[in-house]
């Protein structure tokens, strides 16, 4: 289901590119690193996207009736439209792996590309890898509140458009959900898919014990009925213990219960004594409505019995926090036959000081404990002797020196587009998941929790440091 | 840009489709309608999506790799695959037109067909229609915080995904928003595009001027010069000036600045005092920046400097309420050669309940201001006889009798599809943006303002009423 998304795109795009042929500097090289910044949220990211987003990459082509829209808008000359027809992106693309445990100010994606080009793709990049990123690490975290009960994803009917629900559906199971609703997710994807009934199957038979006999009928073996339609415990809980006896004496053991609203942690309990005393100990309770990380976690405390979770709004908005923030920042530019020069951008705000430099970053694990220790960002042309101590700076903390018999080192980009044409061929889903979970394993919970997590630290090498001090310096000296 | 989004639904509503044919409910007729429920943050909503939720309901089909899909899943038999290959919509939908303002429990969209049909549609009927009066409501309480002047929809790289940058574009100018930076919306739906440069412009050149008069050079008659990327009263205004100067003595006119950080308030007035005393009092300031309807109500009583407002991030998520919510909930079912029979959702929670039949809302309005007075939902068959006094009834307050000498009732559902086939064509999206302003502006800017907004009254119909509380009533005896 590839679609021609060519013009997904900032009209200023389009003016800066006609700008920089104009101005010459077509053929320069520009750096730009894709990353997001600390906020009061967000403690630590799942990165993914990274497929979509070089899908979109390599089908870059203006059609005919592109060329002629951007004609129709008067901003253009024909030099400029005649360069379009052939346009492509020929640069190469940096990123870490979908699924690879990521924080602020470290780039998820370097583009290294001819500046038009590297330019061009700047908004489709940043709105596919915010987009997915955001909702993996939503999932993530709803995940860890879940405590290794399954998660399933819920949300499309509330996702913000249909992109939203398919590809949100992609980035939850990466996150940690194990299932989703969605149908069209589940194909094109290979997302297991899950789900029972509403509540107008209920309301659509003459009786809610009928509905729940229709239903028992179909699926013998995976019976999940919803009971709170009209009285939980009064009669959606006894009406099916009732089906799920029949169903037991036509040898089927039926799967459980689903609620939907009201006080989850009192129903769940009666619920499950209920159902005990009913001899029915191993059907499931599955609750849904309006859940997220804060009340599955709230849920636990209280001794829900709650064995697997639907969470669909707050999951596939990301309710908390709708949108990641990831800024794409230019770091280094290369002019034509020239060297390459780190570049800055600077802020009143220091927070928002960007990192300059074609750069790498670096996971610093204990060796004992396989856990990560601290990140680290370096120039790309910096080399570290294994045999050497590291010192690693942290410009709001103290120094540390590590060896490399306690400790190793990991480069998170990877290089995934050459010359525009893909690398290797990115992982299946399942593999991508897979490594997430790893991925999220090799971090102490303490940087996980909910509430006031421990910040990890993202150190800057001290060369890399040194070149943003002084560039700093230079540009307040001269603008200031 | 016809997708083919059949599968973009809940696994349940398959199984429950399959449910209703082994149930021998097949030709039954269901009446749904979607509307959404009272919250704290939306007071009103401006409806939006209905255009691509009809491309959905007349696209609908399935695949031969759709059924091959589905099949492999082993919860489908033969029987219901294959009915499902020749399924098409071929039931009713009423609708409000987009651009209508609507309010809690009110059917935005209702669904008159057989169950399978009916049941099917929902949750893209539910995704589309959510996404775009979420994001058309949040641009009209922008647009009125703005106060008549212009607002750029500027979000694309912070949407949830491409659809989300798309229609979310599409609901931004129904809500009032005049043009979007995004190219793709602007082709596909003729919406004004508009941008300038970003600060990476600034940074590929050796010096701001240069950049500055690089880009003057480009568009001497639509030079607006972004100036914040050093130190905006120290720099960039100064260098704008200069550059204006230049365009002026080579006989153009500049079109002004914009602002992107730091206090908005402060520089706006700062740069309007500088750009005044250099001759330049029609060089106009836009501003951008995590704005909302808050900031620029804020800004607006500090008195700030600024025209135009590029509004992004909170606007394109709606980011203080990332989804409207809506329902999807059944309110008549005729059984196969029977009569219509009203159905409603009870709840713990009273403002749960649902509406019971098929029903129509009227909008009351005072015939000497023109101005909506109240809304009332009815039951489709009552007739209003305008000789007569109408008694409107609200739940939570007093009675209240009007006349037809001074009010007028106007029908808000039309008829938009019938037997599956659209009814006429709908309105071009300028003919929309048009309805849509006409709309905001018979209400009372009571009812609009961010804070406190008086809340519209939505009462129902006598007749409504008693259906509703009668069905109460005999549910709780019967399952209380």
């Amino acid at each position: 289901m590839t679609r021609d998304l060519t013009l997904l795109t900032d009209l200023y795009q389009l003016t800066m590119m006609d700008g920089y042929l104009k101005s010459g500097k077509e053929q320069d090289v520009a750096v730009f690193d894709l990353f997001y910044r600390r906020n009061k949220v967000i403690s630590y990211s799942v990165a993914a996207g990274l497929e979509q987003a070089l899908e979109y990459v390599r089908n870059i082509h203006f059609e005919e009736e592109d060329v002629q829209y951007l004609r129709s808008l008067g901003l253009f000359d024909e030099k400029f439209l005649e360069y379009l027809k052939t346009f492509r992106f020929n640069g190469d693309i940096y990123a870490v792996p979908e699924g690879t445990v990521v924080f602020p100010e470290e780039p998820i994606v370097t583009v290294r590309a001819a500046l038009p080009e590297a330019q061009f793709i700047e908004t489709a990049l940043l709105n596919i890898i915010n987009h997915q990123t955001l909702i993996a690490s939503k999932s993530a975290k709803v995940a860890y509140a879940a405590k290794g009960d399954s998660v399933m994803e819920f949300g499309l009917r509330r996702a913000q458009g249909p992109d939203a629900g398919i590809y949100g559906a992609r980035a939850s199971v990466i996150g940690g959900c194990r299932s989703t609703s969605n149908v069209l997710a589940g194909k094109m994807f290979g997302i297991p898919v899950s789900g029972t009934h509403a509540h107008s199957w209920v309301m659509n038979f003459p009786s809610e014990y009928e509905a729940f006999r229709a239903y028992a009928k179909m699926y013998p073996d995976a019976c999940l009925l919803l009971v709170d339609t009209y009285d939980t415990l009064g009669s959606g809980v006894p009406n099916a213990i009732r089906v799920f006896r029949e169903l037991r004496a036509e040898g089927h053991e039926p799967k459980g219960i689903r609620l939907d609203s009201g006080d989850l942690a009192y129903l769940s309990k009666c619920a499950r004594k209920m159902l005990d005393e009913a001899g029915f100990p191993d059907a499931i309770i599955c609750a849904s409505g309006d859940l997220d990380e804060y009340l599955i976690n709230s849920l636990k405390n209280q001794g829900a019995r709650i064995d697997l979770w639907g969470v669909g709004t707050k999951l596939i908005t990301s309710a908390d926090m709708p949108a990641l923030g990831g800024v794409y920042k230019l770091s280094a530019l290369t002019p034509k036959g020239g060297k390459e020069i780190p570049k800055i951008k600077l802020s009143d705000n220091s927070d928002k000081i960007t990192n300059p430099a074609f750069k790498q970053v670096y996971r610093i694990y204990d060796k004992k404990t396989g856990k990560a220790e601290a990140d680290l960002i370096a120039l790309r042309s910096e080399r570290f002797d294994e045999s050497q101590p590291l010192t690693i700076f942290h410009p709001k903390d103290t120094w540390k020196t590590i060896t490399f018999t306690d400790y190793r080192m990991r480069p998170l980009l990877e290089k995934v587009v050459e010359g525009g044409k893909p690398v290797k061929p990115l992982p299946p889903l399942s593999k991508i998941c897979a490594y997430a979970e790893e991925e999220k394993e090799s971090f102490w919970d303490e940087y996980k929790r909910p509430d006031n997590p421990h910040v990890y630290k993202v150190d800057l090498s001290k060369e890399l440091y040194e070149v943003k001090n002084n560039m700093i310096s230079r540009i307040r000296e001269n603008h200031g």
